[in-house]
């Protein structure tokens, strides 16, 4: 059975077995004050051209997160988020355990706009109560998003026009950030990012790395003392070159966009055949995410060979699947599975 | 310059580098329901002869102890333990970011005795008005110490006595647990940990592994709803067969144990070496760890060929400092060592 | 100006006061620990029927819901509750502030049902990765909700079956209960709650106390520790017999539901008045609160005479309000109010 | 038997109790939003020659310090304070419950240094890997202190210049500052507190009232948001005018001072009798506790006629006892405990 249901299926890129085989018995100062990291850090400000951002490693997505959204909130604050957020769905209450409520807005297609944002501001001030309500303190959106969409630039600089006006901080969670800055309907690029929001994670788990998540914090407001934030949070690797390294080799020679855009080629050619069979496209998922509905019989057919992430059931007789491709799909898979939504369409 | 300073100076043994290489592109299944880890847990069952255990992987120490604790407690709860204890002392509030209080039993040697714990709860319980303060409900000790110091079997069955007469769980540290248990002069095995405390870490990062630790539950009290626990808290890998490969690694053919009697040996050496030289060996610490005060002039000789832990100034002319071997320490690299230091008390 | 805005516009009942001022030089013991309050929770084991019952005094209604959902929970634990549950929208965040995450459940009227509880916990586990959700464990009603509506001894009994049956406790935040139990169309008695929920919060302060408010936890499973919790969380009134000496008040010679169902009486009396001028009648309210819809010119004429709370804006052109009346409201200003809405309403 | 256990076993000043009945039916805006509040606050300021000051009343002491402590603090930071502090020793755990570490200093007699507090903060910073430990934020003292001693002006300038020139705040818990501030060795004002310190607590419960305390911002940086910061940690009380009355009763005519003064001159006068027959007068406490040490059986003697608090047993034969007076103690009551005093001393 080959697995479509995820990107984390596999280990990780060759190249990075092969940077932390050469270094393995080298001898290196622990917690993310190495050589390595450094050296990591340095090409993530050169990919963002953003000089004075400061870089951290963690080693997941829900750790950096979490530690990213409490270091910036006080208690009395809560984080506006659709309300298909991961951190809103998908955490076990990760960021409530850290005393903050998620305030969920509204969202078909896992995005938010920045006149929900403003609006959300405004309706919490107008009350004369309004500190009996938590305060809106916070921006988190994913890109891409729970639902495989991207933000288009116009997009994203509207939200971040209506972050800065309020003084309320935009966090960019990009834990599948490499599919989405190389999808071909995306007209985004990784500086435009550390220019529009305050604080960025960029993914590594879900790009390629067997592990890891690099939080970029741009706006010097908020970047006092992260350090121990991160410890505090469990989120501080002993070896921390781990981290360094994963990142060093992504960022060499281009690997995490190149590696991403294959992935992104494969679930367009994903795309093209469900069009071509009549299976609907959903939720206007772009990157290496696809959506599609199938009949329940189909779907029997199917998973004998593939296993995919069931997405909810519509009606009796069909479910919605997630289709995930990643740096390591396989590309004959690929062409066999396309075979058999052929042969399930019928 | 070869460090001495810490056992996580390297990467990991090369049999975890090798299965990791082995089985990179194949897929498994995430957040440690795939075979590595069934199989990882099974071997540490074996191992410490606890067929009902329930086995898990988490990426690092502060997040194990601070999930296992919270996992505990209920809110007015606190957690007794040396005064030196990781948790109090190195982990940046990590508990009490989790809303507990850690109540601290003095220690000159980073152990703490039965009489201790009971003397402590009975003190609470004593207070007329004991509902206004923390209720020691739990106690955490680690083995080996933070000083490198070992409980004897005796010492730990008393303890472990006290805790169960006072329903109390008892949760062991085990970062260095490798070490601890191969040190000479040990007479604690896994079966007896088993035995005795409620919740034990088995440390991985510090024992031969890239990163990871194994969170045994004993006690069927304990086991409910851990897996919410370890999402929540940052510590569920995506990739979760990682920890499971590694401990794998570790628990077939006794390389966790074998890895660690070594660099237990070298250690040994080196106090062999301090004591003939007239160095002190501090806090009775055994395994791994060597505690020793040298001059400060002897320290600026050393310094220039190997690093050390600094551990205080007891006076203004002397440093204590710790001499860390691990499972990749280099046997050449102590004979240097136990040259320098000859050189360094004439 | 009169205020219909709410039920804590006033002091206490007179009876109240006199009982403050007969004892206000007797020395007593502090934090509850006094004859007065041992004597009301006497009383309110007996009102209640519950003659196990432990019985606590708790200062304000946010604290109570927050102590007592604090010590119910464990960590990857949610308290299911309307959306439009007080915990939910007017608690500024105190709830999260513990770590636990609210799960609303829809309501058009303030209440939810069994189905609604049984389908969120079925849900839950339906999730094949619902470790990585928050567990339902709890579920929070207040009885009058927020919208002034009632539960049915129906509604309440088939509630109470499927958290019995799924093993989680009901909390009933009875702020407003003396207004509930005494209302015309109610079905309910205090008996009847100690019989179907596990926790229940009797309100004091906008029931003719000047503050306060009983915790009863009916079920043994639930009782330990508590007074731990209400210390911790500043509940715990250095002059405990405060709150005994109201309570006691409150529930000799049925002060509580005599002075509530005066309440009552005079809110009907305004909902008759309404019916008769055309107004509606919003959510179905009973009890001591009032709810209908203004043309924003009617409310420009009453606003110069009466405070309300506003509740919403339906369409440009007419206001939501709700119309309060307590223990303390004069009938003289219930008749004059009546004059004026007829006057409105031509 | 005669209480002189503690300062809060009466109920309230008379004349707080008169303004509570001559308002009782007066209609007023809820939660600190009414003219008495106002005028309290007022009245403060003007006590305090602080116009600028932030006045904010909440219910307790406990809640008074979570609340202050919890909003300064981000979360990875910690509050210095004694060892013997109100918050490390009598509140249950309530400050490790918003996630913050205390990190107590020694003190034989309840105060804490400027220079203790600069050695602290210079260590955390001495460490190589202070970003493992919790930074000190925050300097939490009282005044008096939990021993009954007072600082000095000069005491209490050096330790506001350590934390301004760290950028540390200063808040100072004064559950019982009118007995400190009226002290016959006291040479602290109220305006010298508004200068030295970021926050003050000015305690009513122990003072007179029959609950609330009032806490003074002095500093603007820590004054944003406080208000929903009370109503998260349930300090917000919907009556709010009781709190308001109470402080604006205190205020007037010196009322808070006069009280307090009394009752220091027969703490005094309990204090010349002990030394008078050979008692030991412990720590220096100065204001409303005095603190002696009494044979047991003198004790037992005592105990049929008076209630102390007991404060420990230094041996088997003697123990430790609080003597407390307050704005209600009677003076027969204090003449007969001096006969009775007289009586067992021989």
């Amino acid at each position: 059975m080959y697995r479509f249901s995820c990107d984390y299926s596999e280990g990780c890129h060759p190249r990075i077995l092969k940077a932390l085989a050469q270094t393995n018995l080298e001898q290196t100062a622990g917690y993310g004050k190495d050589p390595y990291c450094d050296r990591a850090r340095e090409l993530l400000r050169q990919a963002a051209q953003a000089p004075d951002a400061d870089v951290h490693f963690l080693v997941g997505g829900t750790q950096a997160n979490t530690t990213v959204i409490a270091s910036l909130l006080r208690p009395h604050q809560g984080v506006l988020s659709a309300e298909t957020g991961h951190i809103h769905v998908h955490e076990s209450g990760a960021i409530e355990s850290t005393g903050h409520k998620i305030l969920p807005l509204p969202s078909s297609d896992g995005k938010i706009t920045a006149a929900q944002v403003e609006e959300a501001i405004n309706a919490h001030y107008a009350d004369a109560n309004y500190e009996h309500t938590v305060q809106p303190a916070m921006v988190y959106i994913s890109h891409p998003t729970e639902s495989g969409t991207l933000y288009s630039k116009a997009e994203l600089t509207a939200l971040s026009k209506v972050c800065r006006s309020y003084h309320v901080p935009l966090y960019v969670d990009g834990a599948r950030l490499a599919y989405g800055l190389t999808a071909a309907s995306s007209d985004l690029t990784l500086p435009d990012l550390a220019q529009l929001c305050d604080i960025l994670c960029v993914g590594g788990t879900k790009c390629g790395a067997l592990f890891g998540e690099a939080v970029m914090i741009f706006s010097s407001q908020w970047k006092g003392d992260f350090r121990y934030m991160i410890k505090q949070r469990g989120g501080m690797l002993a070896k921390g070159r781990l981290l360094g390294l994963q990142f060093l080799t992504l960022f060499t020679d281009g690997l995490y966009f190149e590696a991403a855009a294959n992935a992104n080629r494969l679930a367009d050619k994903i795309r093209d055949a469900l069009k071509k069979n009549g299976y609907p496209l959903l939720y206007g998922a772009a990157a290496n995410q696809v959506f599609t509905q199938v009949s329940d019989s189909a779907l029997d057919f199917l998973s004998s060979k593939y296993a995919f992430d069931l997405w909810g059931k519509p009606d009796a007789d069909h479910t919605i699947i997630r289709i995930c491709t990643s740096w390591a799909t396989d590309e004959d898979a690929v062409g066999d599975l396309i075979i058999s939504l052929q042969a399930a369409a019928k």
